[in-house]
């Protein structure tokens, strides 16, 4: 008997269905989010599901009433959103860390370049006709530091590097380096060099250890004209101390592209808890850094590689360490 | 008897005069803008003048005074706004090229980026509470053209190269390549491979044959989702064919720090010949890329490097074409 996988993804096209059935229907039998209720029996039967960062509400009704999954896969490569809490016991998760790696460090460089030459502010002054009077910072050697330094740190330290920054420091908790940055720190040791850090890029993801990671104390150490940018996940930082750090600070730059909190569809209006689209000291994009044209059918490609690891029976990619998340 | 140098340079502290004393001193006798007025007797002695652009009124009458000067040495890259009818004959003009080709470059990254990734338009409406849906410009893949492919251009394309564009084309007269450019080509077969050029970046000097270089023929030949970005002179390209190409392709992005019309200080109101600044497709600065800290006494630095080479009777570096310019 064939496995079954239950591929929880909306807006699929049948050219994507017919990619996914190319892909792994030869070793399991498929069902798709549209034709599927959350009280269809195979659901039951179900080990492989394959879901976004799965907040929709039907893709959390049939996973809690998959009670017999062995292994999630997600879309994305940050997976704070799934419901670790409800998920069957010893159930294998793997994120798509890495699928877009190389896009994200782009849009993390972008956002790096457009706070450091303050191109916002000059933009909107030019459309007053105003020409501004102010200083651009220099990336050549400035002192950067990646947090979560991993698969896109590495992307982001090597478009940074031909910029010739004084060093590139990373961060992660494995004290894992390689030939892109100058040396790698352990997160407890990021008070005794904060203080020299020009450019402090995050890429972690959300999880129990880094929430809020970012807060009032890290700040009040940094360099007074500093850049924070951020591509991981707007809660890593304290959302309170860095609205007031801003207001304080007007030297000091935030680049964010993820936030805490979202509109429910894109177009609608959503404002964050505090009021930071009125600051000028901000560079605000709406989660864009991994969106690309034909961005979903690489994510997907990435995934099913993964999948079909699993099917195959080899070593997965990406396992996600759930005691990190609850 | 000691050489006349004239040094015509505004706002210099006494920090910046005891420099310029301690590096050329001893060779020659100075003067100083400040200290001298346009009828001084010493004027018709001086054999060599520093300017930075020759814009400012004193310095352009001392200039036309100045009937036995033998070199000018300019602070700036582009020296399109020397006075080449009213200057002697036979009169040796040095550009400050490459002094500040890094900085440069690092605004013209900034400026494509800030463009491919639309983050302009993002922050706009996130300032609205909108989350506006559209897809960034991959760097990745995409073909990169460098018009006046030379110092700038090398820096830029140096720094590109890492985001793998799918190639980067350097166009220049001399047909100079270097080991961070895919091909180069000469100005006149840009019509041949203009419609393959995602991302078009102009560090070209003003000059008699780059006037209106980029006009309404090659825009046209353009891909209609193309970037094109200046950091050299604003008549480099032809201010109304570009308007019209922005308005009419809404696709099209121009990301431009280089104008056709300039105040006359900083903070003045001006706007262009057209009313570029109501567009949403393009990214406007003022002239900005070749300011940062402290940048003023590494121009100085490097073109007083220049003007020890030509007292000690050595070759000058940066020797200006006078028949490109009258």
């Amino acid at each position: 008997m064939k496995k079954v996988t239950l591929v929880l993804l909306r807006n699929l096209s049948e050219e994507d269905k017919n990619y996914i059935r190319e892909k792994i229907g030869k070793y399991t039998e498929i069902y798709f989010l549209d034709d599927i209720e959350p009280d269809h029996p195979k659901i039951r039967d179900a080990e492989i599901a394959i879901v976004s960062m799965a907040r929709g509400e039907k893709t959390r009704k049939i996973l809690s009433n998959a009670k017999n999954l062995r292994y999630i896969q997600t879309l994305v490569a940050g997976v704070d959103n799934l419901p670790f809490t409800e998920l069957p016991r010893n159930v294998v998760i793997a994120s798509n860390a890495g699928a877009n790696a190389e896009e994200v460090a782009e849009f993390a460089v972008a956002l790096t370049l457009t706070a450091a030459k303050k191109i916002v502010l000059f933009d909107k002054e030019m459309r007053r006709g105003i020409w501004r009077s102010d200083t651009p910072h220099l990336i050549r050697d400035s002192v950067i530091m990646i947090l979560g330094y991993g698969k896109i740190g590495r992307e982001v330290a090597k478009r940074l590097r031909p910029f010739k920054p004084k060093k590139i420091i990373g961060v992660n908790r494995r004290g894992f380096k390689d030939d892109y940055i100058d040396e790698v720190i352990k997160p407890n040791m990021l008070d005794k060099v904060i203080g020299e850090v020009d450019i402090l890029i995050s890429a972690l993801p959300l999880t129990k250890d880094t929430r809020g990671f970012i807060n009032k104390n890290l700040l009040d150490k940094m360099k007074k004209d500093a850049i924070l940018v951020n591509v991981g996940r707007g809660p890593v930082i304290d959302e309170e101390a860095l609205y007031k750090h801003l207001r304080e600070n007007p030297e000091f730059t935030a680049a964010l592209d993820v936030w805490w909190r979202y509109p429910s569809r894109r177009g609608e209006e959503t404002f964050q808890n505090y009021p930071f689209h009125e600051l000028e000291n901000i560079v605000m994009t709406p989660h864009m850094a991994g969106a690309w044209k034909g961005f979903r059918r690489k994510l997907l490609s990435h995934a099913l590689e993964n999948v079909l690891r699993y099917l195959r029976g080899e070593e997965i990619e990406n396992k996600v360490r759930i005691e990190d998340y609850i």
